[in-house]
């Protein structure tokens, strides 16, 4: 059995057991870890239909049939062609339909989704990714194995980066060489725009990398990851140009001492809230509670965000083979932020670290 | 008046005229337009709200507030924390809904989507994108200034690009060489992934560029653009390596006389399918109507694809600064395709073409 019909066969099983009559896929991570579709999405209506038994229906623009026929491990079951329109395919796609709850993919475009309402009026339709969790959350090991490889070539353009005299540079320049780095060891591409930021835009823990040239006393945050057979890796780690003042270097041990403390909170059946509740306690005890506004981590796979969230209010229990961030950050506006980030996998006796670079605080040039 | 309250001002105008009670845009090329926010949308809930009289609502991440309340036109109102979730923030926005229709961005992502309708279980659910496409398809002058200045780098980058030898490089090395050339030319990045499809590859309209490399007699589809303040380019060029076969030449020259055909036949009032069918109806008339397997043409602006879309059916009349490609092409599956195109924008008289090197066979080694 290919990964792809043992995926449908645990899919359909879900739909059978929760009384689902349809799962609607669009493009992008859930339609690749279901049909083997990589592309992305554009502005035509392109759907994996999975009915709880029997053949799945994939709804496919003509400009794609090919690529579909050729790549994707289902074959396209209706084509249709832009001087037609998706509608009619559609209706005979939902013929089939048995009744029940039709479940669609968190991120399909709202104009399809409003079609598939339009035809089937008596549906009573929920998102999708509380299934595609349970079916994606835990890493095969020829996941794994991806997500290894992806997180190791994170850590040696880190490595390679920080060993380089980085005053004088653009913010923008160290992402280009970040992705270099990352492209020369084999990585398909970045999994995210790279996240340089220096001084006071380290103080924003979402600011992109711009213009700003890097000078000597910048905090650096570099946040970044790449992809290796469509599955992401994420990693942060904090520099300083030059001798870090003690303020720094004393917030600076109070994250990495966040961090230690939910990493190794992580345990099989352990709420995902509680790795948030570990890192948190340690800032908190520090006094800087309001200084941390961000969950402690996100799931990561194929999507560089999916399930499991590691923030306050998500009860999940953690299980073996889940894999997802641990980056605490404090931030002190128009002065500096400080941030960590490893990923590590859910294994049988508490975490793995995927990242194995050097955590401390770096002092470059 | 800024350029954001005057379209706001015509965007509200719209939804009292049309009854509407609430338009709902997510991250994406509706947001910049309307609201000046031109990152891109993350799995968090980012939602800007046009009521049909009075201010916006802008529901925004925690994350992402500083860059908004810096970076956009107007302040979020409403800001949600990871461990809240948007839903509290969200009943808040939606209490001074007056009722009536609810429009929601096409590009939604279904979550958002089906948070809203539960929320307003009365209302009615409709695409944005007839209400968006009325506010952006006419371009304003310093619109198609953008146009014209993303049109000339990409024209530049072919002229550089088809003065180089191709033979022996992979598609992804010539797409890469296109990229390199609009960066340097000043080009934000490209506009879409670069389609190079070289030799039986050119036969698939949707074939992206991959590690084949490039043979003498090889027939070879470059398809690119690129933004220039957020606005796209979008051209293709056909080249040959070597001396073309007489089947070749004589084909060319159906696409290219389709082209302008088509291209001559844009006036003002014209309904859109009309310029589908002026090159459609070239291709037939030659035999060749069965191997012509898309659409002519797509709108262009801060979207790649968007209205009007120059397909059969379109009854739209075209009117005065609207922008769109034209792009007919015909395709041998196993053995080469053909295609040109160009991006023109409607004037009083007729049509102005933002490309303008040449749309001759190349020649090249």
């Amino acid at each position: 059995m290919s990964h792809f019909e043992e995926r449908l066969s645990r899919a359909q099983g879900l739909l059978v057991a929760e009384g689902v009559g349809l799962l609607v896929i669009s493009p992008g991570a859930n339609m690749r870890y279901l049909a083997g579709f990589t592309d992305e999405a554009g502005e035509r209506a392109l759907l994996f239909f999975v009915p709880p038994e029997g053949e799945p229906a994939f709804l496919v623009p003509e400009l794609y049939a090919a690529q579909v026929e050729k790549r994707a491990a289902f074959p396209p079951t209706h084509v249709w062609r832009d001087s037609q329109g998706p509608r009619a395919a559609l209706e005979d796609i939902l013929r089939a339909f048995p009744g029940g709850k039709v479940l669609v993919d968190d991120a399909m475009p709202a104009k399809d989704l409003l079609l598939l309402e339009e035809l089937l009026p008596q549906a009573a339709f929920r998102p999708a990714s509380p299934l595609m969790r349970r079916l994606r959350m835990r890493k095969s090991p020829e996941e794994l194995s991806a997500m290894r490889r992806a997180a190791a070539i994170a850590d040696r353009a880190f490595q390679a980066i920080s060993a380089r005299p980085l005053s004088g540079l653009t913010e923008l320049e160290v992402a280009k060489a970040l992705e270099e780095e990352m492209l020369k060891a084999g990585a398909e591409g970045a999994a995210f725009e790279i996240l340089v930021a220096s001084g006071p835009n380290s103080a924003l823990p979402h600011h992109r990398a711009g213009r700003r040239r890097i000078e000597p006393g910048d905090v650096v945050i570099l946040d970044f990851g790449c992809r290796v057979d469509g599955y992401c890796s994420d990693i942060t780690r904090t520099l300083v140009l030059g001798e870090p003042p003690a303020r720094v270097r004393e917030l600076y041990e109070v994250i990495l001492a966040a961090q230690r403390k939910a990493v190794e909170a992580v345990r099989p059946g352990l709420p995902a809230q509680e790795v948030d509740r570990a890192a948190r306690g340690v800032i908190a005890q520090a006094g800087y509670a309001d200084h941390f506004t961000h969950r402690t981590g996100h799931g990561i796979g194929l999507d560089v965000h999916e399930e499991p969230y590691i923030v306050e209010g998500n009860t999940l229990p953690l299980e073996e083979g889940m894999t997802f961030s641990v980056e605490p950050g404090i931030y002190f506006p128009g002065e500096f932020g400080l941030r960590v980030e490893d990923i590590v996998v859910v294994t049988e006796e508490g975490a793995e670290s995927l990242n194995n670079c050097p955590r401390t605080l770096r002092c470059v040039g």
